[in-house]
C-alpha cells in the first residue's frame, strides 16, 4: 500500500519494549537520529518488529507540531 | 518549555504555504530529509515561521506508525 | 508497505473537496458506509485520489474513541 | 452529546484486553468488520465496555489516512 | 452519546473562522480560558456552531502532551 | 522552546499512574478542572512529573473535537 501520510522515514529497529496493550519501538534513522513509536503489541508482532529489522516510521502531517527556540 | 513529546527534530523552514485556516510548513532536517507539518495559520504567524528560520518538529510517540516493506 | 495501523478499510473514493492546504475525501465502504478523511492536497494528488478510485482508509487504534448510547 | 467527529460506526464490543493504563477494545461492526480502539482503562470502565455491549467507534476526519494499492 | 474521551470542557463558542475544508472554532471556558479546535466545516455546520452557542471541547488523553518550565 | 500547539494550560500534577510503556498523568488546572494525559513513562520520568509539580498540558488544535448537548 502507498499511504497518504507525508512523512515516512526509513530506519532500523533498535529496541522493542512490550507492555500489556502497547509496545514502544525505537527506530534508528540514518545519521543516528532516533524516532520512538507507541503501537499496539499486536501490531508490533504482526509486523515482526525486532532489533535489527528494517522499518519505516510514518507520521501524518497534521500530527506534527512546530517549535522555535525561546 | 520542555515538552513530553519524545520526537523532536531540529531543522530549518524551507517553505510555508498558507490556506485560510491551516498552513503547511516544510522543514528541512540535517542530511536533506524533509518533514511536513500542518498547523493553524495563527500558530505559524505567532512563531514567525518563514523560509530560512530554524524550527523544531515535534511528534508524540503515539502518533508514529510503523511499516515494513511488503 | 505493510503498516502497523490496526484499522484498514477498503472502499472507493466517492468525493474529493479541495481547499488550499487540505482536501476532504469521502470513501464509500462496502454496505454503503462512508468514512471521511482530511489529508493534505499534495497527498491526495500524489495518490491520484478521484471519484471511483479504490482506496483504503487507515486509522491508528489510539485515534479511535468509543461511545455508548446515553 | 452530539459530537463533531465525522466518522461514527455502531457495533458491538467483541473483546476487551486490559493493560495497566490502557485497554484495547475490539468492536464488531455490521458485516463482521472489526475496529480496534485503545482507550484508558478508566474510560473503558466508566462506559461499562464489555463483550456483547453496543458501542460506537468515533474517529476524527483528520485522524484518517488514505492508502492506495501499490 | 457518552464518549470515552477523558477530557471534556464545557464552554461557549466565541468565534468561528471558516476555510474551504476546515473551520477554526474558539471556545471560551469558565474563567475566560480559551480552547481552539480545528474541525471540518461540515461538522461545524452540522452542530450549528456559532458565537454564543454552548459547546463542549473533547480531547482524548493520548492527544495531551505535558511540558514543564525550562 | 515555544511550541505551535494552540492550547496550553498551566496546572499542577495531581496523580501519576505508571504502566509498563505509558503513564497516565492527571493535571489540576486553576478552578479545580482536571485534564488527563497519557504519555510514555520515559517522558514522564524525563520531565520529573510527580504530584505537586507544576506542568503544562499542551493540545494541538486539530486534536480537539467539539460537541453540543443533544
Amino acid at each position: 500500500m502507498q499511504i497518504s501520510a507525508r512523512n515516512q522515514f526509513e530506519g532500523v529497529v533498535k529496541e522493542v519494549k512490550e507492555g500489556v496493550v502497547t509496545a514502544e519501538v525505537v527506530l534508528e534513522l540514518p545519521g543516528g537520529v532516533e524516532i520512538v513509536a507507541v503501537v499496539t503489541i499486536d501490531s508490533a508482532r504482526r509486523l515482526g518488529l525486532a532489533p535489527g529489522k528494517p522499518a519505516i516510521a510514518v507520521v501524518k502531517a497534521t500530527d506534527v507540531m512546530l517549535g522555535v527556540p525561546e
